[in-house]
């Protein structure tokens, strides 16, 4: 298995041929099928304009208490609700939101960082349909079926540092259901359904730099199955989610 | 970077000299200076011996009830929670447990698959150990320093499906810290905090043959930070932790 940062990247505006862009990059590097392209959400964002400046938002009544509560700009509230199915917890200066996705993340993913002053970034409205998109293009100048992984960093319940995680998934079975197949000693084998998705763009997320230059990374020499693929299959429904059911606010 | 399984790790049985088997092996994958190799728990728990037959635990009290609550067996109930500093939650069949290391996973890792009927595996009781011993075999046969991950397979909340995560780390920094640097625009960029070492192993994840066949994987072309390495830095301090204050059983 092989990882390759995809190069030359430019700074990317709303409106950029991301995906055209993308699919000569990953054909310069070797890109063929049956690999998956891992691209950090925020370059599809961009891609995409889901960028607020700041001046042009007016917050409401609860932003401005939530601004109150957590010491954030009252705008930067109001653009964090907007995002929110609901604040899962809440303390300091610290906020885990469910984004209307269904992803649970600090601050509903609006993120700060790598964007001109006083504007922030929104995840793509739909990062499935985004993957798909690129996935479409990155298949023709590969040659055949390709995956494509749109990636958020996240931080995690009981442990340090952020990982990236999958928010888009295209062209493979994000979700690998090994329940069962028969271990070693020939017994069936329970619970066993792997992340394989997240496993890709947490790999993916050792070589992106976090100052922003390197988005996209192929990986070559991973077996998938084939599936239109979503991150959907990643995300626990709330019903059975041991950790979101208590203390709810709803934005 | 480029991610290689180990070839030919033969079944691991307690007393196994697997430092110096997966030392050989590394050589023989061509493991030179600055590599990473992620090794399965269940191996290094093996060779450490760290098995428990059923048939010799007596359940305590606490695990009869235990197991009228889940409906598993009292002597893996008298198990999990002889692994356990705490029960964080449970509903059904579902055990969340944080262990005496501090890690927060089901059944405070207590492995019924890839082992004999009748006995359960448990994490090797120091998990750093266990890395550092690794690491100082496999750097003499690789010529300098190598980093070592020992790794277990953790549900996460929120999110469906398991991921490899850290347990142990020697030979470098598991968690980077990027606060302080700039971004792209010369931002200050603030909490971030990169999981490197779980990271490394979710990667090594997609290679790891669930049924127990491939788990030992040589990462190389990855920078990481020279330190003695520990996976406690991976651990959020309970009182920082979002979501484990609430409704604990302790054990």
């Amino acid at each position: 298995m092989r990882l390759t940062p995809l190069s030359d990247i430019p700074e990317i505006t709303p409106g950029t041929d991301l995906a055209g862009l993308l699919s000569e990059r990953a054909a310069a590097a070797g890109a063929g099928p049956g690999d998956i392209l891992v691209i950090a959400h925020k370059v599809v964002s961009k891609a995409e304009g889901q960028i607020v400046t700041l001046a042009d938002v007016v917050p409401s009544p609860a932003a401005e208490e939530l601004a109150r509560e957590t010491g954030k700009d009252p705008r930067l509230c109001q653009v964090i609700l907007g995002e929110s199915r609901r604040v899962v917890r809440r303390r300091g200066a610290t906020l885990i939101c469910e984004t209307h996705h269904g992803f649970v993340c600090a601050n509903a993913a609006v993120d700060v960082s790598n964007v001109p002053d006083g504007a922030v970034v929104l995840l793509p409205r739909d990062p499935d349909r985004s993957a798909r998109h690129i996935q479409s293009r990155v298949a023709q100048t590969a040659g055949g079926r390709v995956g494509v992984v749109v990636a958020d960093t996240h931080g995690r319940a009981f442990r340090r540092g952020i990982v990236n995680v999958a928010i888009g998934v295209a062209g493979f079975r994000a979700v690998v259901d090994h329940r069962g197949r028969r271990d070693r000693e020939g017994r069936v084998m329970v619970a066993t359904e792997q992340a394989l998705a997240d496993e890709l763009a947490a790999a993916a997320g050792i070589l992106m730099d976090k100052a922003g230059g390197l988005p996209a990374i192929l990986i070559q020499g991973v077996e998938t199955e084939w599936a239109p693929g979503t991150a959907a299959d990643l995300l626990r429904d709330p019903v059975h989610d041991l950790f979101r059911n208590e203390e709810e606010h709803t934005s």
